[in-house]
């Protein structure tokens, strides 16, 4: 029997002793100003039993780890018809992300990289009734937790530096996969990726990937079958330019955001939130990369 | 002796016999309203000889050109220090340029590429105090003609339409190459495209570049070495992916236009200017690119 | 209890009674004489227990799948060392490999896209006493069985037509990531791909990567860590540009050669081969593909 | 009346006295052992005056200058046909020349960048009876000077070195592109660069280029029509990434070469030859664009 809170225990120790923690993201304002130190991690596992360490009840913002539930809602609503407008391989280089989508007729590579998340952004903003509203509200009920919410601060410094995402959001215009105006589609884009969560709310959000696509509260919101594909994708392509070696070093599905945050996940075992806000060279959480390493290692728990 | 005026008869005729004409520029429904059969030429020497068939005083939208006029107005205000922020390389390949701008950190190949135009567009903005009245105060100057104007309607069109553009001047936004607000740098540069001129008119506008920077009123706008920087740019960039074809067909510096029109010119000699709106597979007049054909290799007048 | 047998026979039906069987790899004359009805499956649980179905005996060109053979024996004879000259993501489009190569200074992106494995070929080379005997040894004893050999036809003729696997290998030598001449180690490489073997060899032979390392006669060739990295890019990195949808339809690691073979396992459970020789759009076998898609579904066990 | 002497005089002098003469190539052994004070130009005239200054008549490769006599042979002996197999637009940049290639299915974007002159010189190996002899001839023929020779140690060099263009060949070989095998075509082409001139003996040499297609011994080799391509072509994409840059700076159609030498023209005016072995960042000779830059201002002769 694997001693869980020993090992976060131990991983925070760690966390703590390490000097570099990375460089925060700076290119908003608002991520800038959040404490380095910060450091918090939370395990869930599907008996239901918890384990916490650190600032594991802090908000934090979830920015990409967002595209993992706006994926599954966009699933949930039109099914593989998605799979018309975005494709499931790897993309490897985030350096000429446009030239990819000129060369490839503006087919996003997966849905996890920028330009895919905003069609799949497009997808829920045709989809859903009152798209914002209607979105935080999938993410609340999957975590079972009405306190969640949108910092419309950040989603408003994200709309007035965003410019690369306009570029993006522009030329899937030009080629025809936006169905609505590219602004109406980057404000809902922006929401999304600002809404806050705790590494704990985040284990509970996740849950449904762990669960054959079952929530905490027992519903059904995606298929087994849909779990798998999102399962598959977050192991490809979850981690920007760095999907290959966290596969290797962690051997988990997850999702990374530039918040610091990275929720991953074992299949019918258990799910892992962690956050500390210092990236490492690719954009993933220096710390939260190591930790969850360090997590699989010493609990001998991974996919591979 | 050459006689001009036989040579501009014998290829309106040939051009009023060709049947496949080309297609119209569909994208902005102000464009493809125009008259697929209309064909105009205008001839104007160095020593002020004026020759002109068919429709070479009707007023068409003269797109591409503009940026001729943008940069020689952009040189005239701050000289070289354009050439920090875009390069004087032809580009070669149009179905990648955002992959360059991207690999390139963001300093377009040559001005006359769109993205280079947009930064061009940019420079005028920041160094004109009323920057759309000045800058057409700039072109009726060249052409001594009060009546050019802007068509709104066009530019309207455009800022609907272009998300490509949005797309490159986002990007050169996410680069810092571009000073000013998106918005404000594609408002300036749609209407700069959507000026409307007629060929007796660009023959005028463009004679500056015949005549050592100086313009029909003898005002010298920019120098002789500017000229000639403007001519070498043409030549080796004016015709998108047919620069090289051009250079060698017709042997001319020139700028074309999505609206149909080229405008060209031998140094000391004249400037020629032709419309026809149906374009060939690259963009460019396919009526008005043959006719600048003959015109050189039945007057024996090129650079090569 | 699953029926293995019983799944691995009506998979044989189902594939038997598909018509369009995709097409054989024709580009080398040796493969393309193939019978493109052949269709064999061999099973291996970690218990020892065999399950065969059709042509599991046969032999066939191993061609990509030697690369994880490659990779194996270059990780236990120079361990990390090998991720100084290529590294560990995902590739994406094969499509412009070249201009990958040259835009990352030749490291390729991982050791099974071509140009990945013309480098650990040429690592072999380096590092091994006899390099084609040495290596055909290691495979021999990997399975078990040293009737194991090369085809030198297909090796020779892969030497005539492959002109791709030149360009690469010399673009790779211009950036100074190839120690020996290029001819030694593309030699090299194509006696590699050259080998043919069986279903039933390639499950034994597969067998260290479902148990830490260690040989079906217990020999420890590779460290378990190093195991995880070889099955974590097998999963992302193993199936050309379908590795997503593999991972996501499958949810297995596993390799593929354009003979037709597919070499897959489950750690701790199973390895499972198969051989159709007719490939899909993206070069892997279109019945081999669907039937370990079929297996998994039917036995419920995968990864995710 | 112009005084080109004074001018060659003023412009040695100068040559002389700048400190920076650029980085003498050094890929090839025999190229890196010239002298990097060298300095030599010639002039000759349509009319047959010559004026000669410095080191005009001493012996250097050259290079890449040899493609516009492979090129000139080329449309002689199979004329437009060429035009299927290579382009005739300016490349832009260099660095990913492969992926170029392989984007537009490995058709050269002109005869002058590498993959150009390799299927030029296939079609030169297809078409002449003893390649190499026969080329030899005809640039004597064209210089009327039978010393002129190949370097064969120069010639082997690249053999052994040139591994970028072992990579470019290989790829045109597998899209079909070359004829011939690659190491024939690679050998052809090798000795072609590998020509030695002097500045007199190319200024002769290039004497068909300004005077309609005929050379020194009235002898008609090529057309006027092909002419003009040839000197579109030069002016358009004869300086690797700085054709743009040379085009405004001197403003005459010039071929340059790696090993400092440059020959340029003005159509039935002269031709002028100038070599200085260190290179510019661009791998252009950097006195000798210097020096005709100088010439063109002070003589007051450009095409522009």
């Amino acid at each position: 029997m694997v001693d869980f809170q020993a090992i976060l225990n131990r991983i925070y120790q760690d966390a703590k002793a390490v000097k570099d923690k990375g460089v925060v993201a700076s290119y908003i304002p608002e991520l800038a100003h959040v404490d380095p130190e910060a450091f918090g991690m939370h395990l869930r596992t599907s008996e239901g039993e918890k384990y916490g360490v650190g600032d594991f009840d802090k908000l934090f913002s979830i920015q990409s780890i967002s595209k993992v539930f706006a994926l599954s809602k966009a699933m949930a609503l039109i099914g593989d018809a998605i799979w018309k407008r975005v494709d499931v391989e790897p993309s490897g280089n985030p350096y000429n992300f446009l030239a990819l989508l000129e060369i490839e007729n503006s087919i996003p590579r997966n849905p996890f990289i920028n330009s895919g998340a905003i069609v799949i952004a497009d997808i829920l903003l045709s989809n859903l009734k009152n798209p914002k509203a209607d979105f935080l509200s999938y993410v609340r009920e999957l975590a079972g937790d009405s306190s969640i919410n949108y910092n419309e601060e950040v989603a408003y410094s994200e709309k007035n530096t965003g410019f690369k995402n306009y570029a993006s959001a522009n030329l899937l215009k030009s080629f025809n996969n936006l169905e609505n105006p590219v602004d109406a589609v980057l404000d809902f884009y922006f929401h999304q990726c600002a809404i806050e969560m705790s590494c704990s709310q985040l284990s509970k959000a996740f849950y449904l990937f762990a669960n054959k696509g079952s929530c905490m509260q027992q519903k059904q919101h995606i298929s087994n079958q849909q779990v798998k594909r999102i399962n598959a994708l977050m192991l490809t392509c979850g981690f920007y330019d760095e999907a290959g070696e966290f596969a290797f070093e962690v051997g988990l599905p997850g999702k990374s955001g530039v918040g610091g945050g990275i929720a991953a996940l074992l299949p019918d075992q258990f799910v892992i939130s962690v956050w500390s806000p210092g990236l490492n060279k690719k954009g993933n959480s220096k710390l939260g990369v190591h930790a969850l390493e360090q997590f699989t290692t010493k609990a001998k728990l991974s996919i591979f």
